[in-house]
């Protein structure tokens, strides 16, 4: 069997590793554009931050290595422009000399990735400071300015993972740094209330960030950008950032199908609408694995889980894609950031009734050093106990636990299976009851009817609307901020001073994290008295409004 | 209704506190016959060591502090001397004056706990320096010997995790220290050629360690330490952490059935023999979850579950404990190690036909700073791939991938699910293909027949006898350490040097870790030539045999 790849980092690479080991026989030939293969595209912005010192480590495998090893034909610096499916040909270009020469195959693999996308910004063209970040020449160039022209302030257009990323690394580099993002927050994949510990944190590490912000215009050869209020930036390098659009252009003229933002249509087994051509990684669109949606999540797990799996299909095995979850997670100073399946505003577009938990645990034992608050969110269906996702901020033990419910998903586990998950313990790892469980329990008490809780955005309406809202922290507590129109009684006092509950209001009750105020919420159901829980207490209250 | 709790720790403070929140009209009467309730047991060794530094953090909760807040009747220092179920009245004893009193109950809950193993030893009873670390005061005690009487030599008996712990913290305050375990290994859940990775850095670490060696008398009143094979130590301290026995006397006392090592015996909702009285954590035998087999698991997790569990089926609920997993880990110096259900030497005991897979991929992508390689173990079924348990052993990600499996074993996944595991990835946290799913990969292709494997404790007697084994290492890695008779054809040479295997002999591979020895056994398979991977490579054979 004669097979074609056309691109040859994540999905391509790993469907010829594969390709090879299931068969000594086919023929195999990787085609890449570029000079390199396989390297590693999750460390190029860290290479540029001299956190990865050796551009060499980038390098998972070179043409000749690989080449050997795996007796993959690979070609480098040659393009494919051109699919002819009549014929199962395609057109190879040679960069360097523009000769072009056709390849016949009998199994055509599409592994070419997404690129940046470049909005038509006023200015853009005349600038030469603009910068994306996509292979080994994107961070040449970028390091090369970084490290021989010493900038002193960069704009990074784009709060997503890359462009915070990139950001943390010019700060390494002792850049200032300004984030523009058009939406209300970083990270889209996580929600609001869980993006203000980040905008935080970023704030703390000295990134300037402008939200709700849209670039109008780039000055002066890149030396201002130009924002829709007005503001105007110095840039001495300007980083865009603002996502990826799938390389589906000789896919489309080959008149295969696409979907969303022009990604290639496949079937479960990777199939595109031509079944001799194999799409996989950033070009696909793909099934949101929790509502089997057409969805678009550009990430290195799928393309390397699909380059395995095509070459298995390619070969008579029964291989099946189901879908992608988004877990994702990245490192922005010293937080991790992660989230698996559905966000809020996913659900709310969709249209889908969820329910959603905020705990706020230690990440392991509070008395063994080290332990750090963590920000873990789930979201799932009250009547079911279906887990739609999760999301995690903190600074240690994030990936575990976005791993463990990921996981739970796949396993079609629910949340009343959170709470029996024997996780591993011994206090440097995680406490008795793990966050997972926690959060397990919490979503637990809410669909057994245990717990009424209402969210962050609800309270403040509440209140104004003369719902009676009790915090029952400590006075000191209290006296470092609590949520306006609250009224204190501290908990261990308040089955001794339940007559001053009024009867005649709509009652809530808050503390620092929900915990205290889950319990205050018991003690008054227990003597007749129902109210809601503000899930996620003061802490979360004041993440989003401090 | 009035409810009675013995053992105001894990199990019975958990017990206690959700009790409450499921009622505030039940009489609750916790007791406990030492000082504190609410200890961190498992932080005990830690504060021996000043890695946690204020006696305060090991009192999760006081005796007022829980009182309180949960409206709890705790009565501690003392201690339930009997139960009359009859009556349904258990005696207290007041410890400080040994006056004894009834109370009734409608429900009990017992949760005392367990025990360290005090073995009859020669000399023990004269000995004035031989300790067991169960509560504060022993804490104290250790504490205080080491502060003031900056002991030079210790000897602790056994190598389980408690005692593993206190060698730890000892050495961290300068002791000089010796384990003497009877068996061949120190962890008993994992297996042998896990825990030599353990055995390696304990010594590495300066600890003396005297395996399969059995204590045979203390003399000098405890200033030496004389073994079976005739050794003696000198010991300024003896730490004996030789295992825990349930507290079943009293229950055992008041006719409630137990089983193996007289802990006492439950049904799924963890009532005893009396279903007026349940009893929790420690002192109970659990079902493996994976073999439904009657065990004895004394950890935290389990403890604080079942105490929950309880609570809700006093109150009618639904409340199942579905056995125990028996997931577990600890820190041993630089190290973590971790499992997760059955271990070899159980299946054996049971005669339950496995397999095994060994993986040694980096904890995060290698590239990136701070990656170490972890030492992960599968242990499956390979008709069926239901997963039997995990081990890990390494510097970093130990816990979480050790966490993930157990998930997937709650969630009923088999090996062929771990694949897809979509896990959170970005360089700092893992990789593209994550350990988790590369242990599933490498148990997959021995499922789907695409890889033949022979174990570390088989390949010297296979070459003795002839087998002819082939190491694709480079010359240079040869050089470093091989296998004795194998022969040396490096990977990327090996399509160009068929014809130097031999046609007439068993065929078998290695290579460092596994995987180039899986390629070549491909390559090789591709040429008609079967052979077997010597699983886990050369690393792990020389971890066994150094
Ligand atoms: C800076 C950065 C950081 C990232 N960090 C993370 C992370 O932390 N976690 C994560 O999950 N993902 C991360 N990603 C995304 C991840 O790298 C991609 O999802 C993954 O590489 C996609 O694999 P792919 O095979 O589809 O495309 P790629 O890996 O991009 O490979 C496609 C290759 O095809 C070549 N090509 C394109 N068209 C042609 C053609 N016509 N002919 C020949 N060759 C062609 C391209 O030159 C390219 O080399 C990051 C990406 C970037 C850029
Ligand atoms: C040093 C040490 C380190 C540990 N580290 C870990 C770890 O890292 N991970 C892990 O999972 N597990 C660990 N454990 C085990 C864990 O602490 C136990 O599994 C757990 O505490 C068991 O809970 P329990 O409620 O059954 O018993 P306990 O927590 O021991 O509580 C029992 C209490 O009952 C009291 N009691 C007993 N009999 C009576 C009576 N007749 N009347 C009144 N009171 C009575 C006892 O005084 C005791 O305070 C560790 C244990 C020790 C000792
Ligand atoms: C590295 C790359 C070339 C893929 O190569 P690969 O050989 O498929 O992948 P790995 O090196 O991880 O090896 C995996 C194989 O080794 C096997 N393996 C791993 N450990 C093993 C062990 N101890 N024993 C036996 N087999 C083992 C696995 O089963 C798997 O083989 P299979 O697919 O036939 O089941 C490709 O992923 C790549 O180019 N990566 C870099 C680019 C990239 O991924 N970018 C995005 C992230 S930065
Ligand atoms: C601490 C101890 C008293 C148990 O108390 P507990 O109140 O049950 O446990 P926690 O403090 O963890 O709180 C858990 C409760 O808070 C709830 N909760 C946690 N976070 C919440 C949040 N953000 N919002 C709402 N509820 C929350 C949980 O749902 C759970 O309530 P539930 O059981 O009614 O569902 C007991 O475990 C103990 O004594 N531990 C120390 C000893 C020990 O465990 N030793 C072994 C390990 S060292």
């Amino acid at each position: 069997m004669k097979i074609l790849i056309v691109g040859g980092v994540a999905g391509g690479a790993s469907a010829a590793a594969r390709l090879r080991r299931l068969s000594e026989k086919d023929e195999i030939i990787m085609f890449e554009k570029g000079e390199y293969i396989s390297f590693a595209n999750c460390g190029l912005p860290y290479y540029v931050g001299e956190v990865i010192q050796s551009r060499n480590k980038l390098l998972v495998q070179t043409v000749e290595g690989m080449g050997t090893r795996f007796n993959l034909d690979i070609r480098n610096w040659t393009e494919i422009v051109g699919i002819d499916r009549e014929a199962k040909t395609v057109t190879a270009r040679k960069v360097a000399t523009g000769e072009e020469y056709t390849e016949s195959y009998d199994k055509l693999i599409l592994s070419p990735g997404a690129s940046p996308i470049k909005p038509r910004i006023e200015g853009i063209e005349e600038a030469n400071n603009v910068y994306t970040l996509r292979n080994i020449p994107d961070t040449d160039r970028i390091k090369e300015k970084v490290d021989l022209e010493k900038p002193e302030k960069a704009v990074v257009i784009g709060g997503g993972f890359i462009g915070l990323e990139i950001a943390e690394n010019l700060r390494e580099r002792g850049v200032d740094v300004t984030i523009v993002d058009m939406s209300s927050q970083v990270m889209a994949p996580i929600d609001f209330e869980m993006a203000q510990i980040v905008h935080t944190h970023l704030r703390e590490k000295g990134v300037q960030l402008l939200l709700e912000e849209n670039v109008s215009a780039i000055l002066d050869g890149g030396k201002k950008v130009r924002l829709d209020s007005g503001i105007e930036l110095e840039s001495d390098m300007i980083l865009l950032a603002i996502g990826v659009m799938p390389e589906s252009t000789i896919a489309k003229e080959a008149g295969l199908e696409v979907g969303v933002k022009g990604a290639i249509k496949v079937n479960e087994h990777l199939q595109t609408s031509d079944p001799s051509i194999y799409a996989v990684g950033d070009v696909i669109e793909v099934k949101d694995y929790i509502h089997g949606t057409d969805t678009y999540i550009p990430l290195a797990w799928p393309a390397n889980r699909q380059g395995r799996l095509v070459a298995d299909h390619i070969h008579g095995k029964e291989a099946v894609y189901h879908g992608t979850l988004g877990t994702s997670i990245a490192k922005v100073f010293d937080l991790s950031v992660a989230s698996t399946g559905s966000n809020e505003k996913l659900l709310k577009r969709l249209g889908v009734p969820y329910e959603v938990v905020h705990v706020t645990p230690n990440s392991h034992a509070g008395y063994y050093p080290g332990a750090a608050q963590l920000n873990l969110k789930l979201i799932f269906d009250k009547e079911t106990g279906r887990i739609y996702g999760a999301q995690a901020v903190g600074k240690e033990g994030v990936d575990k636990r976005i791993d463990v419910i990921a996981t739970a998903i796949k396993g079609n586990m629910t949340v009343l299976d959170l709470p029996d998950i024997e996780i591993a313990y011994a206090p440097p790892y995680s406490s008795a009851k793990d966050p997972v469980n926690m959060a397990g329990y919490a979503a637990t008490n809410i669909m057994e009817g245990m717990a009424e809780t209402v969210q962050w955005h609800e309270i403040d309406e509440i209140v104004a609307n003369g719902g009676y809202l009790l915090d029952v922290r400590s006075p000191g507590e209290v006296a470092k901020g609590a949520i306006k129109g609250s009224v204190n009684i501290p908990i261990d006092e308040l089955r001794g001073r339940l007559d001053e509950i009024p009867q005649d209001k709509d009652l809530y009750v808050t503390c620092q994290v929900g915990m205290r105020g889950y319990l205050a919420a018991r003690i008054l159901e227990g003597n007749g008295i129902s109210v809601k829980n503000l899930d996620g207490g003061y802490h979360l209250y004041s993440i989003v409004y401090r």
